[in-house]
């Protein structure tokens, strides 16, 4: 069993976007030497987070962002945090600060249509990205 | 320390409809000869996740899928994903596309009223579900 | 490769309460003996959740409870459940009954400023917390 962990860097550019990084995970885990495990992806800021999503038409992406911006908008009333970006915490904690993968066979076992995205809601910034490939 | 890898399929009968499988996981572990670690239940499609919740009174469910299809609505002015389903892709990023929890004497160590469920949004569908089961 | 497995309990104040859970975490997994690895923090219950986000700002919280609140309110015409919770029970699916936070060096590798919650969304009440360390 083995326990490879690393971290890697983005640059986000507006306010409220997704970043395809299945690249940069499937990169971590195949240089981990893991056969079958599992990959952790962990977003370590507070007004970010994973998801998995199609990556073939980009405007999936769109239509969730429009959808998070119309549930959840950059304003309400009643809000405290002196910041300004409560609804960014929101979006964080309902999508999720962190995704898990299967690995099987030294590769992401992701579905056809499935990406890895980093979440920005409070950009543009720079971010850290955490991964964990465990296995054998 | 062993890792099990395991998929099933499933089969959904409505557009939007939570299906129950903690039984088909809960046998996936009993399998596995692992006494202690943890259950990952994966969902490789983009318009449908997996959440735990009550699996006791069926009108729970029933109750989360009416507030999802109110919170998020199949149709919304401004989406551009030519599919029409650009609602299942929201819904599947904020439930979520894993779950995982402990596995404890040989047993999935759930609350008393939680069960597994594959949530559909976009069906009916042919689907399938990647659990691994990992521990000693 | 080391697993541990530890319950604690907690006691909620409020119907909807979110309670900084980070240093009962950290000190399981200072005691577990793990230098690198994972700790898995879940929630046994149907009407709560656990979530990670700002611990510094206690204006963050009410921010994402008065969100939570707003989009699925206690009350919704068409709901079933007798009991008259069925918004606590759609709140925990969306913000999801566990996370996972990577451990390295022997401690919790959380963000800056990320605090891990249980979200109470019925309380007040009796409450566990289930949690795994799972490393080298």
């Amino acid at each position: 069993m083995k326990i490879v962990q690393k971290d890697f860097s983005i640059s986000t550019k507006k306010r409220n976007q997704l970043i395809d990084i299945t690249s940069q995970v499937s990169s971590i885990v195949g240089q981990s030497g893991v056969t079958n495990g599992d990959a952790i992806v962990y977003c370590p800021h507070t007004t970010a987070a994973i998801t998995i999503n199609e990556n073939a038409d980009p405007s999936v992406i769109h239509d969730i962002l429009l959808t998070l911006e119309e549930v959840i908008p950059h304003h309400r009333p009643g809000y405290q945090h002196f910041e300004g970006n409560s609804d960014a915490h929101c979006k964080s904690s309902l999508v999720g600060c962190s995704e898990q993968i299967l690995v099987k066979g030294k590769k992401l076992y992701l579905g056809t249509w499935q990406g890895i995205f980093f979440c920005e809601f409070d950009g543009p910034r720079g971010r850290k990205v955490y991964v964990q490939i465990c296995g054998e």
